[in-house]
């Protein structure tokens, strides 16, 4: 197939740099290349330089410079709250994240238990979204921190982020959101909406892998994952990745001034192709609130298929799409994520997560559809023929 | 000062990448940037792709490709060597590591400590180096782990790591070393060496920064440090940061091919400024053994004078050098690599360290030299004259 005809609907797995992005790498790359810990002029220039790229992201998000802390990505961050907060106690405490939490989130978690922490799961509803009132019944005297992602990265809905940070902020809870799918759709301002940590990452937003952003709120008693030289402000030890660090807050200004714009196109494709997918598939189901969700994800359910077997029929039709994330890629389970809305088994294993993006062309969606509808067809034809796929 | 005629010799301190791993970065941001967890065909060749970056870094350190983890760097492999061995028991026990370790190490052990385990440094002798046979008084039933760096990123001295590694392993004791600075000037082979873990990173051989590697000997029980989505064999999350990591291999590759040849060049380069100075200057030390060294590294003490005031001065003239290592610039104190030579106090905080590399031009070591020369000569001066600058 030319490749030129196929369509990318996986932005939410991975998207590529844009060539701005490849443009400013390449400039820090050939020459902002020295040492910022060093302290001939050469070095004192490289600090003065990379300081300035903390003062561009930290503008972004509403932070102080001091509150930015570059690292590796959305993992390094996720676990670096939680353990980070763990570590800065001296003695087990209450953690709670919601259910349909990054595995970064949920397997961090998983190692607070390991250490004597309690961990509870604040649960979603049937349309994917926590309810923050939920908080008062499962908060204790010794909760400390509160992850609760932004945007998910399955089913794309947004979580009432806002709520929960002035929620923790009243009770002197931690509260840290994982923002790596949200950044891209909607904008972040991290003292107005109380957050006190705060994840991104590169590759979500058309920027590098390896990159990516811990925000920490200032005078926070937190322990460093990666113990070192210091750099980072103390909180992140390793010497500074400065291309991959401008590539990344060129991706983010670049995001933070097209936002607006991409996101009405992101949605016109996105709704063209949900409607027209219900107007021609029957036995869909539509994962996560209709509306409050990330403009450029379709998470649907097919009745009667395997998620895996459509994503593997689409392909040779030449649509890349993803079932569950792609981090969870190989397991063939129904996602963590959709069995968390109680989904009906037969058809939370038929769940396909379809992502737009800059690599899509207007019509994209409805083309989508039309493969969809084909190939989703197919599949449940086979399955009535006991011809299984 | 024209920058052309700088001379940088702090090649210890961070390198540029080489234009053929800018060439492949590129290639790599362009043309393989989908999510090797995906599954469609894109998401597979975008795997055996990754899969083959893993053979080749294997391939150069004798190690199978299963033993092979790509990480963000030298500080994050060496957190993960003693951390994640620490965590991965169910009790406290003993660690050994040397006085001269980098900051990651020394910090990573004081962690440890925190955590209820008990931490013994080996010391180094008056050459900067340690004396394989004191282990054996150090050694105790409970140690789990020694790590010991193969070359120290101050003076540049040489550790025995292939005896230490015969000792670790004939007592089932894990043995970690931190061979950043190292692989650069010495080969590699992780099983002859009886090595368990160890950590590089790219931006000291000409490769990208914050991307390295982590090698595990198989079977090995190690908790990640990274947890999440099982990228990297399940022991570093984090989606992989392709572009990044074909940069570093492709200049561990060009490290490999040259060694040898860039070896003698650069010894020829360093014995010429090291004669010069001891020629030209009275009352200088050279910092640790004179031929167990890397040889690119000459870290020379000179009485009367403050290492950082050197480095201003020579600064001024052209020169870019560093006093201790980069990590811990901004601190005055003598650095504890130097203080751990018993190095006489007056020489101590004299230490200014001299590292040649591919930045270098024939004859930059009797020109860097000349302006070394000079400026002890007018520091001194000045410092007589009860001028102090």
């Amino acid at each position: 197939m030319d490749p030129s005809t196929r369509i990318y609907l996986d932005h939410a797995a991975t998207t590529p740099s844009r060539p701005e992005v490849i443009a400013e790498m390449q400039t820090f790359l050939t020459e902002h290349w020295r040492n910022p810990s060093t302290i001939y002029r050469g070095g004192r220039d490289a600090r003065r330089i990379y300081d300035r790229l903390r003062d561009r992201a930290a503008a972004i998000i509403g932070a102080s410079s001091r509150e930015v802390i570059f690292n590796s990505g959305g993992s390094e961050g996720d676990n670096q709250a939680l353990i980070g907060a763990a570590l800065s106690r001296n003695k087990p405490g209450h953690v709670i994240i919601s259910s349909i939490e990054h595995s970064a989130i949920e397997q961090a978690a998983k190692r607070l238990e390991d250490w004597g922490h309690t961990v509870d799961c604040l649960e979603v509803g049937a349309d994917g979204i926590v309810d923050p009132a939920d908080l008062e019944k499962l908060v204790r005297d010794d909760t400390f921190i509160v992850s609760v992602m932004m945007v998910n990265n399955e089913i794309g809905t947004l979580q009432p982020i806002e709520e929960i940070g002035g929620f923790c902020r009243a009770r002197g809870i931690l509260y840290h959101t994982d923002a790596v799918q949200g950044i891209g759709y909607f904008p972040v301002a991290v003292h107005r909406m109380k957050i006190d940590m705060l994840s991104l990452a590169g590759h979500k937003i058309y920027g590098p892998r390896g990159v990516g952003l811990f925000f920490a709120r200032e005078g926070l008693n937190l322990s460093p994952l990666i113990l070192g030289g210091g750099q980072e402000l103390g909180q992140r030890a390793g010497t500074e990745n400065m291309s991959g660090v401008a590539g990344f807050v060129k991706a983010l200004e670049l995001v933070q001034q097209e936002r607006e714009e991409h996101n009405a196109w992101l949605l016109k494709e996105r709704e063209q192709f949900i409607d027209a997918i219900l107007e021609t598939v029957p036995n869909v189901m539509i994962n996560g609130h209709r509306e409050k969700r990330a403009p450029n994800n379709a998470n649907l359910s097919f009745l009667g298929c395997e998620g895996e077997t459509l994503v593997l029929r689409l392909d040779s039709e030449g649509l890349d799409v993803s079932a569950g994330s792609a981090c969870a890629a190989g397991s063939v389970v129904s996602s963590r994520v959709i069995r968390a809305l109680n989904t009906p088994e037969e058809y939370g294993r038929g769940a396909v997560r379809f992502s737009f993006g800059r690599l899509n062309k207007t019509g994209d969606g409805r083309r989508a559809a039309e493969i969809v509808a084909k190939v989703v067809g197919e599949v449940r034809a086979a399955r009535e023929d006991g011809d299984f796929v």
